[in-house]
């Protein structure tokens, strides 16, 4: 059972900037065209991977539309809308739910620390009321090592029983196994996706919805494919397969690693650039990354 | 020595918001002239205290033009213009020098976690040459509980290298003694100010140059009597004084805590309304706080 549109692969999709550290609109819906190709079944554009915190709602808001009137369906997004304003919280997640899209992914206001979850439900409440589209599906983002500001099963309970229909899963990039067990056993009825391909079979046999993973900018066939075989004989040893790229990868900086590669497999250099505070995976990284991506079995599929 | 124009008590100035949780701005700006008589140095608007993080940057835009064309003086100005996006920071940092402010108050980019002293480098390197205003003076913001990304002494001494004259100060928000007096001897030409008043005499002893500090929207005079008499043979019965209340206090949530004893002086109930994922502060611990602001000697003073 699913409550939204979602259920699958979806991928974070990574913002390419041009060298004047501007986003790339021309790059970026390359990149989700190719990522849909590869069998993506859903692009969680601004997320963490996409330096979406680097950026402001204005150039969210025109990636979102120039990628949209490029032909990317609305159903297929579900971008990040939530920020530490609650202002800015309300034009985004407004302006994607006039654009139809599939759905949101609501980070907490992440600046404070120690806030309660009265504080947490009446910033959430705040944003559904106003943007006061019945239409609007929310995913909660927890993201513990980012924001500090957890998503609490007490939380998700208060939500949950005051805008059933509305909020409707979450992305859980706790990497705390158990977190995400406790979140499925507790709401079984909730669309849950671990932050990472890891716990995708785990996830699955436990009524997951799928995953929302990083490394899908890169790997995206190979995780798909588990989720379309994880009822297979030969599921254990896919995911095995994919637990070796991810693994390679993430003991790399993450979104510098990841935008290396794809420069590399694209023979674009540019796609390496990231926006500060991030910076460049630097060449002796790459240089010991490369054979290992090879060794996990990742070849000239990545590139968009 | 001063870098800068400022030197003494600055404070962090609560922003007071309606009942449909706008900024309200008749409210700020009285606030703001009430501090100033009060004998406050500086205004550090749009800091923590003043739940900047709330706000979008258009509201922030608005709010301080309302309160200079109001009559506040731009000299007195230092908003806090670090934002997580670079653009934002931009933006906002723009604004500020070409309304002439004292100086500006820089959060590091704060979303991401174990980002290098070289992102962080590069992140206020952009602002400052995208802003391209020599009279620019920027004061870095050092808050590792609500950030988790300290302004290391080794960033502190990339940036006066490369912006000497621009970058000329800090905030130490840290609550650690070590590291401010830490700063205060590796770089004596730095405008320091700890982000407490408990810290106050023990900084300026130490070549500080005053201090920001939250609990200055309650209590300006009693605080800036220390700054003034620190030198005297009273400085530390002063000292202890201020302690107290500060003490009181901080023993609550600190933003409920100071709007909600505004309401009570000014009989206003409207000024103990905060921004989610902010709460009020519930009226059992107004209960418990009242009479131990009366002990600690704090008394109708705080009038706006």
């Amino acid at each position: 059972m699913t409550l939204g549109s979602f259920t699958g692969v979806l991928v974070p999709a990574l913002t390419p900037f041009k060298a004047d550290l501007s986003p790339d609109r021309e790059r970026f819906l390359a990149h989700l065209k190719w990522l849909l190709r590869q069998g993506a079944d859903g692009l969680a554009i601004f997320g963490t991977t996409s330096e979406a915190n680097s950026m402001s709602v204005e150039e969210k808001i025109e990636l979102l539309d120039y990628v949209i009137a490029g032909g990317i369906p609305p159903a297929r997004l579900m971008p990040g809308t939530g920020c530490c304003a609650l202002t800015d919280s309300v034009r985004l997640t407004r302006h994607a739910a006039q654009q139809k899209c599939g759905g949101v992914l609501m980070l907490p206001p992440f600046f404070y620390k120690g806030v309660s979850d009265a504080g947490l439900f009446a910033n959430f409440s705040e944003v559904i009321q106003r943007v006061g589209d019945s239409a609007l599906k929310v995913y909660l983002y927890h993201i513990p090592p980012q924001t500090s500001t957890p998503i609490t099963l007490n939380l998700i309970g208060m939500l949950l029983k005051a805008y059933r229909g509305t909020v409707i899963g979450l992305k859980d990039s706790s990497g705390d196994w158990n977190n995400t067990a406790a979140v499925l056993k507790e709401f079984p009825e909730f669309d849950v996706f671990p932050g990472s391909e890891l716990f995708l079979l785990q996830g699955m046999r436990a009524g997951g919805q799928g995953c929302i993973t990083a490394t899908g900018n890169v790997n995206p066939a190979g995780i798909r494919k588990v989720f379309e075989q994880w009822q297979t004989p030969q599921a254990d040893a896919l995911q095995a397969g994919i637990d070796r790229v991810r693994k390679a990868i993430q003991a790399y900086p993450m979104v510098p690693a990841l935008k290396r590669i794809i420069a590399h497999f694209n023979h674009d250099a540019e796609w390496a650039q990231v926006r500060p505070p991030l910076v460049r995976l630097p060449e002796e990284k790459w240089t010991s990354l490369l054979p290992e991506l090879a060794e996990a079995g990742l070849g000239g599929a990545a590139a968009a």
